[in-house]
């Protein structure tokens, strides 16, 4: 049976993984006939946002344990990721991808990947020919990770995100949310999903769906 | 245009919202031409749990800013739930809805409804002949709020929360994740999703699709 890594980081759009996106990674990925580990850095998220009033709260949340909460407790420290051997990665959005996994949110294209197990999974998978699928803003954690590599993807309509993207080599495209857009050089698959605010969930989900077939379809 | 409230009891099934059934009760709606306004009482979780070690923490965390993770924000306070003209209720399972939300978890049959605009907001809807769906843990939140009217309801096999339905009145269905139970007659509809641990998300999903069909079509 095929393995497929999903990486969170966190449990909420503003601070963490963006919680729908991560569930509709899941509630794909269950209808095929594949093995799922769910994985999440051991570590303080960079900063705990109240949801409501959006507003930073000063707490602070450990990622693992608030990604737990998504996972229902079957989750494992990301340190363990390198001692797996799988057959695709799936990465859902969230401003915790920009802001706990690597550093873009902050710093655009001069980001970097804040796990050096992650940079070199990553880098591994890219050059194993492993698929890859990252929904929303997680393709610019990919785009740092493999800069120069030429990709192509995805993060929703042309702005300042796909910019930032073209800075590293990549090439961007324009999708909607029930859109993917697929590098099969690369075998990197990529669905905007909330980079559009206001997308019906359905749509969302019917994008984050295309996406996991087509990694799925790209293990072979 | 039919407007569908939904009450969530945090984020996590350990001590607030179940996440995927939360989600998936968004997605289906979102499928249908209807407004959705999500609603979380304004007060402090009960306990707040890590769903990593499965361990209390010792934090507080409000219930209402921590379900407007699942809410992407759009959220308002329990409080003005009854100020709105809505047409069906819809409510997602976890230990919050036990906890935050009634006294279930603690006092079984014997537990009240902890927001009283919650007790009169459902005895208002029963009496109105408005439909309810309730999933996972949640039916026994209904049960309670309407003990003596003799629902038909289910929370997956019959265990010891089937039990205690029995003493308030009600009469307990054995369903599957799949599946829901319909009772025409009090126009509540239930479907067991996360009361079986390890089901699979795609088939909770199935379930919750199905409530949230039959709700709509109750409304008429």
């Amino acid at each position: 049976m095929k393995t497929i890594a999903v990486i969170l980081s966190g449990c909420g759009y503003l601070d963490g993984a963006e919680i729908r996106e991560s569930v509709g990674a899941l509630w794909a990925l269950s209808q095929h006939d594949v093995e799922v580990k769910i994985f999440a850095p051991d570590a303080p998220q960079v900063v705990v946002m109240n949801h409501y009033t959006h507003k930073a709260t000063g707490e602070t949340r450990n990622i693992l344990a608030e990604a737990a909460r998504i996972a229902r407790g079957k989750i494992e420290p990301l340190s363990h990721l390198s001692d797996l051997d799988y057959d695709a990665l799936i990465m859902p959005g969230g401003f915790g991808v920009a802001k706990n996994l690597c550093t873009f949110a902050a710093e655009g294209a001069s980001g970097s990947i804040l796990y050096k197990e992650l940079q070199n999974d990553i880098t591994g998978m890219h050059s194993d020919g492993r698929p890859i699928g990252a929904i929303c803003i997680a393709p610019a954690l990919i785009g740092l990770a493999l800069k120069g590599k030429k990709l192509e993807l995805t993060l929703g309509a042309d702005g300042a995100e796909a910019e930032e993207m073209r800075k590293l080599g990549h090439t961007h495209f324009v999708t909607k949310p029930n859109e993917i857009h697929v590098d099969e050089k690369n075998k990197v698959v990529t669905t905007p999903a909330y980079m559009y605010d206001g997308a019906p969930i359905h749509e969302v989900f019917e994008g984050i769906k295309k996406l996991v077939d087509e990694v799925i379809r790209m293990i072979g």
